[in-house]
């Protein structure tokens, strides 16, 4: 066995060990017996104590200086595994242990703050996490931005600055389109009860049109939509509202995005560091081309019209241009994840100024929701009623997750580029997906993108798919074309 | 920290992650997309090892030389964990990994054959389990019977001999109550189709009944229905035959008295060595009280034939004397799993010597199809019509469980005993289950056993809750009284 084999068989059993963590989030979303909750958490905390203890086995060191990849697959390979132990090793023992601990509590603090719309009790939790991140931060960074340091984590080669620059660009032209959105005449939603059976079934029939492999996997309720697992076991949840259909069907599209790029996965790659997707932004990019750019355009929405009304009779649209509208109803709103298209970067982009002006030092946690209220009048054009509707309003924070939520948008922007490249390669793509058949773009997406897993940088991966360099460009083509044409501007 | 202390906290550990590998089982035979079998193969791997190396840390002896208990639960830890730590040092590690990987094979090749009912093919493998078997016996038997070493880890404390004594005293009054029993009129069955919902929902109320507790658990269906996990987590599978309500609702039973057992454990004990059943036969004389002695009494009976009858209308039974007949019906039949109670332990007895002699060298494996079919004419009084209804019908041998057939009837030793002492304590037993409360006999036995884990040994445990030395005595004067009662002998 050389070096290469030695650290690859060790590497293989950890990611299986992984695996069998992911599988136990699961089931404690899906399944788990309420009372189950405390000694689930001691099961978790020994599997990541052994998951830890593998991260940072110094055998890794040995191997990977001595290490010859055999070929470019291998070369991506240890450039994974380096990566992932460096960055393990360079955070001390005690601090993450005190990151893992905190955080676990904060998230509870958060939910009784959230409850009781208590931003002063949230706030010294908040201090330390934020704390803690920075000097996480600052151990990885070894003297540049703390921040970047964090967003390396979810997204690979991705900086604070470049980020600032691309939203920089993106802010005026989404807070111009907002405006002359919000100024037309709104479209009408869907109005009756649809049952959920109904909406479970269409849902599954909606999972399959987007090619979800269900040999692989199986579709539960959870009361946060999720994707998990990779390779031969990819799990996702979704939640019905017996008034708005969509918060089902958009949820599912979007998850069975998350969930098709790790089933598209060269299986070949399985169990392996680069058997997974290779960031947080190119998973968005999926999830947000198959439930946006894809489940939300008009062929694709006039096929899902047509089925709704087969299984839900009248629900007070009469046509599929009317259903077209509603799908895409711009509407300003306190809440991230219920935004529509226009309004979600904006939430991100606030998001990412202020968390990145915490961990930098330039906002005190103390001075956190008077710079979320006054931001968010300023993109929104209203104040923030209420806490849980303004900074007390996502988790991310509490677990620790500085650095996540620009991934989102650039989701968004690489969603844009690759829908771009496709629709110029698949030029008869609207025919099809307004018989519902979706197969030419998640076959394309597919073999362009997904199919490579880790192989390539993040960026380049999304580069090598389109074609050109990735920029915010196209998706605000294709958000000023397609609301200009739906609100008339 | 006191090496006692370390020692348990070493242990923690290690039951939480064996908790972590029972939901993983869990997983795989309820939910698991079936494209997902060779991953989970791998990942179940992974935790095993991981498992084998905690079993075997060379710490553990030290820390059992030093180790002081401070109190007798504490002494009730170190005797688990030295006596499971002796027995995995005695098997060589090439020899246990030859056993785990030979049995994982050996059940494909055991299912295929039994497919095709084909002994022949099934042969070698099973002669090379034997021979594995028995080198693991005779590993940890030094110089004693290797047979005996196989029980041990079943059933601590027993033997070969002790059972051999009790199963020989045992068998001539069960073949001579059958026979007298299959002289004489058979009751009908029920009659009708039993829709799958009406079932479940009836088996759920079944499991409430007999005390399980829904915060800390779940019924889910299964090919096979089983209990998984101890402490906060112990779920339940079952099935259903809509032509056989009783499969259903008596499997639940069944499997409830197994889940009552390790939820009914002291929970100061979670997650340590003795929060668990402390044997399979212990385990059996629960799932075989709440399913037989109870749920097949002439009183408990009663109410469920009123409920069946407000659920499911007419089924063929005009009265409650009737159902209890019908649900007691004694008929010869090849397969072990579908036998009554009279023909139970006359299979398990079979099997015990078989697979003794097979240890012990006394058959060979390719003399053992004739030694199946001579010794089931003679106890069963007709001829096995083909392998898959002879020694081809159960998964035990493939798997390796030499050793743990004999703790199914010993379970029902210790439930005649158990359930004997419950009836003289609790009088007004039978007045209470008519009216479909359990709870004062699952009180008792939660109390007088359940609750103690493995704090005492097995026969101990036994002992102590019904105040005399458990024998056969109780249980053949229980089954000659309620079958020479119901078939009037």
């Amino acid at each position: 066995m050389s070096a290469y084999d030695d650290l690859m068989a060790f590497q293989r059993q950890t990611e299986a060990l992984a695996q069998v963590a992911g599988r136990l989030g699961w089931d404690q979303e899906t399944v788990m017996p309420e009372g189950a909750a405390g000694q689930r958490a001691e099961e978790i905390g020994a599997l990541e104590a052994v998951l830890h203890a593998r991260r940072t086995d110094p055998r890794i060191a040995g191997w990977l200086a001595e290490a010859v990849a055999p070929d470019a697959v291998g070369a991506a390979q240890l450039r994974q595994i380096r990566r992932s132990y460096d960055r393990t090793m360079k955070v001390p023992a005690r601090l993450a242990e005190e990151i893992a601990r905190v955080t676990s509590l904060a998230q509870g603090i958060w939910a009784e703050c959230r409850g009781r719309e208590d931003v002063a009790g949230f706030l010294p939790t908040l201090r330390k996490v934020v704390e803690l991140k920075r000097e996480e931060g600052g151990a990885l960074a070894a003297g540049g931005d703390p921040y970047d340091a964090l967003v390396d984590d979810y997204e690979p080669g991705m900086t604070g600055t470049a980020i600032a620059a691309m939203f920089d660009a993106m802010r005026p032209r989404l807070v111009a389109l907002r405006e002359k959105i919000l100024g037309a005449e709104a479209p009408h939603g869907v109005v009756g009860r649809f049952g959920q059976e109904d909406q479970l079934a269409l849902s599954r029939e909606l999972a399959t049109a987007f090619g979800y492999d269900w040999s692989r996997g199986r579709v539960d309720l959870a009361v946060h939509p999720f994707s998990s697992g990779s390779g031969h076991d990819v799990r996702i949840t979704t939640r019905v509202s017996e008034t708005d259909p969509f918060n089902c069907f958009y949820s599912t599209i979007h998850e069975v995005g998350h969930a098709a790029y790790e089933q598209g996965i060269d299986p070949a790659f399985a169990l392996t560091p680069i058997g997974q997707g290779v960031s947080m932004g190119v998973h968005e990019s999926q999830s947000r081309s198959y439930e946006n750019q894809l489940g939300r355009s008009r062929a694709f929405t006039g096929w899902l019209y047509g089925r709704m009304r087969e299984v839900f009779g009248e629900f007070g649209i009469g046509d599929a241009e009317g259903f077209y509208r509603a799908v895409n109803r711009v509407h300003p709103g306190y809440i991230r994840t219920e935004a529509d298209e226009v309004h979600y970067n904006l939430h991100v982009m606030m998001r990412f100024d202020l968390e990145r002006a915490l961990i930098r030092g330039e906002l005190d946690v103390a001075d956190l929701e008077a710079a979320w209220n006054e931001r968010f009048r300023a993109d929104f054009g209203v104040a923030v009623d209420r806490p849980s509707n303004g900074m007390l309003q996502d988790v991310h924070w509490s677990c620790g997750l500085f650095g996540y939520f620009p991934t989102y948008s650039l989701g968004n922007v690489y969603a844009g580029c690759l829908v771009k490249a496709l629709r110029a390669e698949v030029p008869g793509l609207d025919g099809m997906m307004a018989a519902g058949d979706v197969s030419a773009a998640t076959g394309w997406l597919r073999e362009r993108l997904q199919r490579h897993g880790g192989l390539y940088e993040p960026r380049d991966v999304v580069r090598r798919a389109c074609g050109f360099e990735p920029d915010e460009g196209p998706l605000l083509d294709y958000l000023e074309a397609k609301f200009g044409e739906i609100y008339g501007l």
